[in-house]
């Protein structure tokens, strides 16, 4: 995959020229122009010539070279900087993340990507397909990456909330194992990254959408309340499920505890059952001179009949209060 | 069911006429007049028909077209989009949530009903039989249709209530199952649930009675005050049971571990009484030449006798310490 | 009980007459001059007359009708409303709870009681004993019963701090026992209930002595601080038993998790001291034509004192490794 | 000990006279003056001389005399009302609590001492050896004794401190016992009452450091962040040593679980090696006309040697698998 | 190791004398000079000359005096005073920790090492080889300086991280022993007092890039931006670390409970199929006279096969039901 995947310049909403990224300066001074520049794990070079072109703090390209940032939005004069962590999920139904960095100023807009995630033709192409809203500039592209971005959590989440429903057919349905409890903390775990990249969004989006960031138009921050509409949800649907998982990790304590009363009663009751003709038994293997029953010609037949109604008696003594 | 339920024109607090959707702009421009209509899960010509009468914005009316948004309030220009998640039980006693959105302008409000809930046609009703309230406009409709499905999650809530009733006395008057412990499971997912659609709007009504929202008049911000008062309360009643709830499963947990406790003693208690004639029988079951007490006459009568009141002197015993 | 209590006008902190009241419009004019009612669950008819006398909002009249209000404080133009919920022990040992609203304007203070409470005729003989303090108004009053309400905490809260210690005695010099249990549950609802009676007046108390409430004179302000003192106090208090309820309950839970391992190690101990005579029995009466021993003229009474040696070595052994 | 403790007027920071409390009047005009009073739970009257002489506060007066209150700062006009809990470990190791109650006005403090803390001479002989620090006035003497206050809780936090290693001692080192949960529960309680003594001192710390407290000169405010920074180490080293607690509990809890665990092992292991040579003994004891091993010569020696083996090997092999 | 390791003079951006202390004065006015000083566990003697030459406040000189203060950023007129907790793993693999102090004022900075820590040298060396940077004066140094500290967090919070991993494969791969939960509770007990360490630097970097100090010119402010952000990331790796160990615990603690369990199975199991032989064994060893079947000759051997045919049929059973 190349470095430099896509630098465009737009008019008034309308793909102008596939541009080089040297010749980038041209495009900057015009009014109602801007530059779309998407990048993929570029190089420190193509890094500095970005940087140079469009006077990028120092600050914000060192934090751009390497991926493992949090997700975060800081302002330099008049450009901001904006770190979001993408998701998907691999095809060992484990969330995978990657990282996407936003430089955004007056008329340029460069978009970074780092590790595994989905490029965003799909949405320049959406961009492109409505110039009355690619008009409102940067701040616009700015909206439909991070939108794309966002939806993209939907799945995820959904996957860990059926992995969820799994957890809980096991632990109703069928018996606890030391499977279910390793399934549990790895959901936690997951559920934790995914929090973890998420919720800082709250705190970018309501930035984005309340405070004055020149270049963003205003026309532009009702959208960004859309985003963070999602966000909150996808917040709340971790949250829940998170709670849920808690809830069901109590419950399966509480119904092992329940299984290991089970054991101990049918191990109780079923010893009970041997143990009394064992006694019985050994009674009559005393070696006395003078016990009379044993001279009896139908003792021994009494004695097994006696001692099978005594068990037959305390086995349905035992099922009716449940032990059995 | 068809999808415009109802379009009417109010002028001073009063029904002046039954209009067609589309004559609707002839009402929109005389003073103390509003349009009242109501909606249920309205297609897509039909939503963009009142969006272009009353220029809502593009991103609330995308929202409402799909149901599944949270609870939440936004303000577009002089109009505001509000979503709320309606509640009822259904016969198998188990919470089932709908969806209702408003659009609130200068002179109209639109309700969009989603899923199921009851129609508000008896709000209507009640709204139309006090002129001297409906004359405060479309905020008043805003408030007497909230406050109506506010009022439906009481008894939704009082239902969950009786559950945690039933649980309770299931966990201390019975014996611990592996159904209570489904039933607690099932009643904090039904608890969250309704928290995720009340919390919310504990801020929506804050802002209707604090900011300054045009659309609605001032003497109607009081009214908002009462609806904030009901969803506290709701709120509260739900944080109560979850901790209830809470306490019921850890009690439960401790009683589990007593009846464990109790099965020991009871299977510990029967062991020894069993097993003390075992031992005392297999020793007169020795084969040595040699054993004084097996010649006597009386040795087995008294062996016998003294075994048994070996066992009965542990079966008082056990039961005085509270094994048996 | 009749539902007009009392309905007296005060003039520079002095009884000035006993109202009719249907006759209270010829006291509201004068300066330094106020009305107290006192009502107890006052029908539709007599809360009509209260509210056109002093021209108070529907909606808080509405509220004031029926109980079960959650404390609150809300300002409806110059007049204030105030819920709050007065607490007491029942013969049962049980906390009860009554209600008492307010509605405070610029000259009168209506005091509405509902269900079980004290009257406030000790708060009267005490505000009319000290004119120097009643000289300033209602404030005045409505500190005086509320500070007499929170008081009213103190004694309910003692009593479960004193079951709280019943509770500790139990577990820690006693036995866990199921009653424990549920003790311990119920004094969590107790305290939650209390709770939730006694944390909205924080916020209460908060805005009467620092907001700027018409009706309450201005010198009448660090008084209610007093009453914020008090009820933080109690908030502390409720909050404190909770926490060391919960610590109290956990203890329980390892020491029933002791007396379990206990139950195990006792039964051990014994099972082993009666199985290994029993064995040793069993070992003699193997019916081998060719077993020396059991010729020896004094084997039998070898195999007893060894069997017997072992028993006792044993005893000790377990003994002083804790089991027994 | 006498109700007036001491009672000395101060100019420019050197201490001028020892003054009778009736004639403090005379020392109260007079510039870079003040006057410093030391009380032991006062009487009546000598408050409310007390009173009359500062023009203090009724309310504040009435709490001064009582004990029993939480601490707090309280403003009324120019001067301050303040009360800390003073502590110390008593000689059962047990934290101790008194109070001390400020009233600071501009010429003047008042500091009233209540139950078991240590007079302040030592604080009052540090100050008066440093003029440079003690002209700064009565709000440098709150300073003083606040620190002294402040620093004696460290002692009582380390005694807690080395109870909590004490714990984890018995815990990871020697047997869980009955009196290691109640030892838990008593440090738990103890913390919880320093964290009530201490943790309303960050609000008392930030308001005299930060506001316009006339009576404090702004010189002496950057003390006050003295205090504050030992308060909130004390804080932390609380929360810490009972996050710690809970961690100790919890580790108490599995290790009660993995003991029980290894009772039942061992149990079950010696179990078998008796059960083994019983069932054997139990069968050569069937009295079968023809069962040929009975016999043969040695066949005794040979079932001896036999069963020897099997139950060296089922030790050996539970030995290897732990459970032994 | 000696006391003053270091005390250079710069001015704009570069080294311009090593200076003895005591002449520090002479390059204490000139603009775009500032002095550099770095101390090391520094005498009453030398801080009393530090203090004189830098007019710093005689209780930040307290306090740089003694290690083992918290974190904190504290402001003396127009010089502040920081406070810094160093971290490294020594070979042990123990988080150890040190201190450093900072006094910054207008055109100095002094860095007070204390304990251990590694000297400052390295970041001496690369800041003087950035003077466009070090221009920016003393702020530069506080941060650079700070980076190097707070970067040296992170070897310590991975290793702590790598820890869980361990504790995690304990748990899930291996058996559940006493020295895990030993494990848990250490590493417990090291992720707090990193927490303690640290969480105090989201406070003291958001001052540095927020507010109005004087003596860090406003260039170096983003740099600070930086440092927090570092700061946040260790905070989370942090509590990430602790949410997952808790929840490590809790899977342990379930896995305990099924590893209690199927020993209580494993031992029914096996305790049913010695029973079951011995009981029969004891049956055919009774005395009665008239017992036909030991009459018959191949009785025994066909009780011998029935007896193995069972032992072996509850040996499938109870493989096949998991008990075994």
């Amino acid at each position: 995959m190349k470095e430099i995947v896509n630098c465009v310049a737009y008019a008034d909403g309308i793909r102008v020229a596939d541009v080089n990224l040297s010749d980038v300066g041209n495009y900057l001074d015009k009014k109602n122009q801007f530059v779309w520049i998407g990048l993929y794990e570029p190089s420190e070079d193509t890094l500095d010539m970005v940087q140079a072109h469009f006077q990028l703090h120092e600050l914000a390209v060192e934090d751009a070279h390497t991926a493992h940032q949090r997700p975060k939005l800081e302002q330099y004069g008049n450009s901001i900087f904006v770190v979001l962590r993408t998701a998907q999920m691999n095809q060992e139904h484990h969330a995978e993340f990657g990282e996407t960095h936003f430089f955004v100023g007056d008329n340029f807009i460069v978009v970074v990507r780092h590790g595994s995630s989905i490029p965003y033709t799909e949405v320049r192409t959406r961009c492109e397909s409505t110039p009355e809203h690619l008009r409102n500039g940067q701040g616009f592209v700015l909206y439909a990456v991070m939108d794309f971005i966002v939806d993209r959590y939907f799945p995820v989440v959904h996957e860990l909330e059926q992995e969820l429903e799994a957890i809980e057919t096991k632990i109703f349905k069928e018996k606890p194992t030391r499977e279910t409890t390793e399934k549990i903390y790895d959901l936690k775990r997951e559920l934790l990254e995914v929090k973890r990249a998420v919720s800082p969004l709250v705190d970018i989006c309501n930035r984005l959408m309340r405070f004055d960031i020149k270049c963003i138009s205003e026309d532009t921050r009702p959208y960004f309340r859309d985003v963070y509409d999602h966000v909150i949800r996808i917040n709340e649907m971790v949250d829940n499920t998170r709670e849920l998982l808690n809830s069901a990790m109590e419950a399966n304590f509480s119904l092992l505890s329940i299984a290991q009363s089970d054991v101990s009663k049918k191990f109780a009751g079923w010893a009970a059952i041997i143990a009394v003709p064992t006694m019985i038994a050994g009674f009559y293997g005393m070696n006395f001179k003078f016990m009379p029953e044993l001279q009896w010609h139908y003792s021994y037949f009494v004695v097994v009949s006696v001692t099978l109604a005594i068990c037959i008696t305390l086995y349905y003594f035992f099922r009716k209060s449940g032990w059995l």
